[in-house]
């Protein structure tokens, strides 16, 4: 593709102009946003406000003049239109893993007389992890069952309660297919929870037209809501009044301030928060959000298909063709709005980037991982991070010492 | 008390300087740290550095380059100094009530023989609400049996395998006997979990010295971490590598950066944790934790001691003494941080003092409640706010309409 062409992709791209929302240090190619989405001017203002003008001067004021107890719902809401659910499916709380271990629990012991929560091995850690927390906790004979992505249909039979799975992968960028597993799941009498971290604010995820149970995702990634940003969770209108959260906290109450000792659940997605709302995190968030609200998931996936097939192509006529391996589905109808590619010196290739402002990610144990934020890349800054790629890769000007020092996260 | 004798408590004050280092509306006699600690000046610059400098310039490296990974634990040994625990003992982490879930069926498991959670109808709702939905998760026959304050000592039977209580309470502010209660339960092979929420940063806490098991506590009230700050926990050197968390997030991993498919926990308090830390809200805490760790826990629990005495006093000799019930220990080696007066029509009196700028709090069915943050106050300013609850009090100022009308958050 010419530069020409690739003008002329950013000229017609309808999220242009939203580019300019965000802070983005000059000279930087971040292609991993899908990790940590960069700084919003909005979050940056907002980030001000409520620091000086809500907290200072309201004070406890504020949980009633700003609306802070209202916003966890509010987020969620919003949210919820990004992921195929309605107002009112959605609640902006806690962490990922804590969102799926409350989910977890409560859709097995909904099923008392099923054992098994079956998950996908290599699929993101934490929930696996939290997945064996949640059977080491509810005992009475529960397991975890790992089966290959191909072998998940076979594996569904009525012992399953429970099946989770991450809808786009975190290394590979593959999507599972959301209406065809769910249906699958239910036809054995299973519930389903998709992790949606790597999928929310770059695809078009029709949670409700998959007939979905359940589902939580993540706020710091796709979201932009900033570093350790407050998570999501989603639970169909018809699952809400049956299911009960073990995180029984005093805001799923259905009157937290009349101070009682019972626990009574709210009537709504409300039962399935916990503790008090982190207010700081849920406002960066609720920027960020805002943003791929604007643009739409329509936009927001088109574009990501847009730019990893130009980033898969260029690399792959480049000069490093022959040293990357593409782990990444190449149909784009396949893969999320990241791509992999395998090399043997993948972490030394990512430092080696990193040293020359293109900003990627390794994952363990040969993944060079770039992310395609719809919201902040524009094709031009794609076609040059490709090229730089090439020129590290080819030349091998990512064997150096300094670029295999490892750091403590990576 | 004269005027010129409070001059003289202030003048005398060894805190009174820490007062600069808060950003309080002028005017405002804010006497509800308690719920919600004030802005500090240091949190408030802390979040421009947070939002612009590291999220927005490091981006995702601000992993490593601001040790962002670091930040729970970093704090939570801050923490650690003001409770009587030893670095390595607490950790930040998720809310009060999500840590007191954690704690509470990693306890639970530790005693599999036991079926009974003890704990005090009254107390905080959240910890009653997790504890049920602990035995709920648990099942298995465990039951959650609350006992009234005095007969603590007598439930405490070999069935017990956990007792939670809060050390101060949330409405009279009445203080457990840590050391006394733990080593009953000890007696008969039982664990404790104290609730530290309206104790940390203003009572002089010796979680070791009382041969503690397990606490957990709150961000957001003398620690002034800001709205919905993250909570923390702590857990006995001696419980570490016995307990596992049932939210056993990567966090809490042994090598989260490996990304390996089993659950391995971390050797050391950072079992505990669980998500990705939420760095905005923790970065705003380690600023209000500075304070009080400047202060020191004697100090801290001298001068919330000279407040409370010197606002209990001035109301009972005040023109509302005959009006206003002191439900709040009267010695101050037995109460918290704050004050509580029952009075029929304790709601409309709060919210007329609010509309007079003082700023307290109203809990169910009768109680005005006020806060004493030893490090945001004078001395003058709490005999002032006696003196206008007295007015309001004696003058019957608090009977109109508008000051019954009840908010959503109280």
């Amino acid at each position: 593709m010419t530069d020409a062409e690739i003008a002329a992709l950013d000229a017609a791209d309808p999220l242009a102009a939203l580019r300019e929302e965000f802070e983005i240090p000059e000279g930087l190619l971040y292609l991993d946003g899908n990790s940590l989405g960069p700084l919003t001017r909005a979050a940056r203002l907002r980030m001000v406000e409520v620091v000086e003008q809500q907290w200072g001067h309201s004070l406890i004021r504020g949980w009633n003049d700003h609306d802070w107890m209202g916003a966890p719902r509010r987020v969620g809401d919003a949210i919820a239109g990004l992921i195929g659910a309605e107002p009112g499916e959605v609640i902006v709380a806690d962490s990922t893993s804590a969102n799926l271990f409350k989910l977890a629990v409560a859709a097995m012991q909904a099923r008392p007389d099923r054992k098994v929560v079956l998950s996908e091995p290599g699929d993101f850690p934490t929930d696996l992890y939290m997945l064996e927390g949640t059977i080491r906790t509810l005992g009475e004979g529960r397991r975890l069952e790992l089966r290959p992505a191909d072998e998940i249909e076979a594996a569904l039979t009525e012992e399953v309660a429970l099946l989770v799975l991450c809808h786009a992968h975190y290394k590979t960028a593959r999507i599972r297919d959301m209406a065809r597993l769910t249906a699958a799941a239910h036809a054995v009498g299973a519930l389903v929870i998709w992790d949606l971290s790597h999928s929310a604010g770059v695809l078009q995820v029709d949670l409700n037209g998959c007939n979905a149970d359940l589902a939580v995702g993540c706020g710091y990634k796709y979201l932009n809501g900033g570093p350790g940003a407050p998570a999501f969770l989603f639970v169909a209108r018809r699952h809400q009044d049956s299911l009960v959260s073990p995180l029984s906290g005093w805001m799923g109450h259905s009157a937290p301030f009349t101070f009682q000792d019972a626990y009574d659940p709210y009537c709504g997605i409300e039962r399935f928060a916990c503790g008090t709302p982190p207010i700081l995190g849920v406002s960066a968030l609720e920027c960020g959000v805002a943003l791929s609200v604007r643009a739409g998931p329509k936009a927001l996936r088109a574009k990501a298909a847009a730019l990893t097939d130009l980033f898969i192509s260029r690399v792959e006529a480049g000069p490093a063709a022959s040293e990357l391996r593409l782990v990444t589905p190449r149909k784009a109808s396949q893969r999320g709005g990241h791509v992999s590619f395998s090399h043997p010196d993948g972490y030394a290739i990512v430092q080696a980037l990193i040293a020359r402002n293109v900003i990627g990610d390794f994952r363990d144990p040969d993944i060079a991982r770039f992310g395609f934020s719809p919201l902040t890349l524009s094709f031009a800054q794609v076609a040059r991070a490709a090229d730089i790629l090439g020129e590290v890769v080819s030349g091998s000007l990512y064997d150096r010492p300094e670029y295999r020092k490892r750091a403590a996260v990576t």
